[in-house]
């Protein structure tokens, strides 16, 4: 049993690839919910959907998010309409959205809608939301505090992030099945997902983190940091936001207290003595995640190391 | 100023004729409510979209509703997620019924939605819907009590009707604006849509009927039945479920206490006398509206009679 920590995109590439080389039923993933959000009535669970389409073969893999063939057809008419628009919702991603809310208003948790969300389009594999409990990630910039997805998406990243944190993540308490996952797996993986606002916010629930910390299985990370750099995304902004270095060393040091292996790119390999003194076992291998190979090659490493 | 008493695919044939021979500004729309749904959380209200996507030069001429160009993606998927698809809403048709819940849940009414939706698409003409009541088009069938709107999407008009009732009639009143309409208009017309389920539900909200009886402007209808079968729907089935002569004349009975011109089709000349007899004038045109010419002749002869 394998179990994963994911935000969207960057976990979604892994993903992808770990359901090559092992039984889609013996993977579980719990997300992040962060980034969840209410449009137009209706409750938006980003990263969720992102993971849920990308096991169900359905994402598109050109953007990262959303299904692939979509129209935008509804959005551009609520944009006639009035609507500010920032946040791009497709047509059949729309029925997602349609469906979960109204599964919700009916008394579904999140994380039971997810299910049924993920038994209709076929998943096997867990999806499991961190907690039913809504926390959301803001942060605060020189232009004042937002959510992260309205940095991220409406302004693009523009303002200068000064600090970030977790509304309502005091209060979380873990999905069911959450805490039982990562007791229960052989390996729990890290994946390449911002330290900050992906990972962060599920280690933030109560009772991961010391989870992750007594955990039987090993616990492996990947570096979403190669070369001083995201591979995508503002986790190099964020990251110098709460003060942390922008390397694999920094993800590893946030990580530190509960992480056994830490996957660097093989162009970072001289941070490996760094990491190593952290107590944290490093393999060097190529982390940058283009095609279905390059995904399947680094699932096989990480799953090497259960 | 004209006052028009719609419903949705007949009416709006002559109001888009109409709209090429007056200002815009100077028609008014009452539009038939009684078949208003709600569907995925979502307030669906198909006469007036119908008849502001005629007027907005939008709706899709060819089914007769929804947006031109229009596509089903969401309704796909919402098909995939379990959900019974037999409304056909479109993606961008879509955005407009979120749009209204969204507005009606802010507090605006019915009125004032339409009114909005109205502006956003460039509509100058008045749509307003009968009522900001609920009122329900409900028949009884020998396989059971259903609404109009299932019994003629969900069950294709398929089981025998036994009666209509318009639930929640007895407790509507008229929106904001639609005595007055009647009251001051010059020409009062009354569209080629189903007597029963599209006009007999304006008729029955409270002080409709009597406006129409006292109007100071003439009442002009188009008969929907053509050599004793309507264009399209089941207005044949309706008028004889409720003991009405499937004709012109018959149609002309209904509204015989506040009609002063009735407008038959050339081939059904032969009724002339017996509507005269009702002491309501007669005209016989070419009413089949296939073509935008169709149309437009059809309302120049309706203008005619103002």
């Amino acid at each position: 049993m394998i179990t994963a920590l994911a935000g969207g995109v960057g976990a979604s590439k892994l993903l992808r690839g770990m359901v090559e080389v092992v039984r889609p039923e013996d993977l579980t993933v719990i997300v992040n919910t962060g980034d969840d959000l209410e449009l137009f009535g209706l409750y938006i669970s980003p990263d969720v959907d992102i993971v849920t389409y990308t096991l169900a073969g359905l994402v598109d893999e050109e953007r990262g998010w959303g299904f692939k063939g979509d129209t935008f057809n509804c959005l551009e008419m609520l944009s006639r309409y009035g609507h500010d628009t920032w946040f791009k919702l497709g047509d059949k991603d729309l029925a997602t959205h349609l469906h979960r809310t109204l599964l919700m208003k009916r008394g579904y948790t999140l994380s039971e809608a997810t299910a049924e969300i993920c038994r209709s389009l076929g998943v096997r594999s867990r999806v499991i939301p961190m907690s039913n409990d809504r926390v959301v990630s803001m942060v605060h910039t020189d232009t004042g505090t937002m959510t992260f997805e309205e940095y991220l998406v409406k302004h693009g990243m523009k303002p200068e992030v000064r600090g970030v944190y977790y509304e309502g993540a005091d209060k979380a308490k873990p999905a069911p099945g959450v805490i039982e996952a990562l007791d229960e797996a052989k390996l729990i993986v890290i994946c390449p997902s911002n330290p900050v606002v992906s990972i962060g916010p599920i280690l933030a629930v109560e009772g991961v983190r010391r989870a992750l910390r007594e955990a039987k299985g090993r616990v492996v990370a990947v570096s979403p940091i190669i070369a001083g750099r995201p591979v995508k995304g503002p986790a190099d902004r964020l990251l110098k936001a709460i003060g942390v270095e922008v390397s694999a060393y920094g993800v590893a040091e946030l990580y530190r207290d509960f992480l056994d292996v830490m996957i660097i790119d093989e162009v970072d390999a001289a941070l490996k003595p760094r990491i190593e003194d952290l107590g944290i076992e490093v393999v060097a291998a190529p982390t940058l995640m283009k095609s279905l190979e390059d995904k399947v090659r680094l699932a096989k490493i990480v799953l090497s190391l259960g």
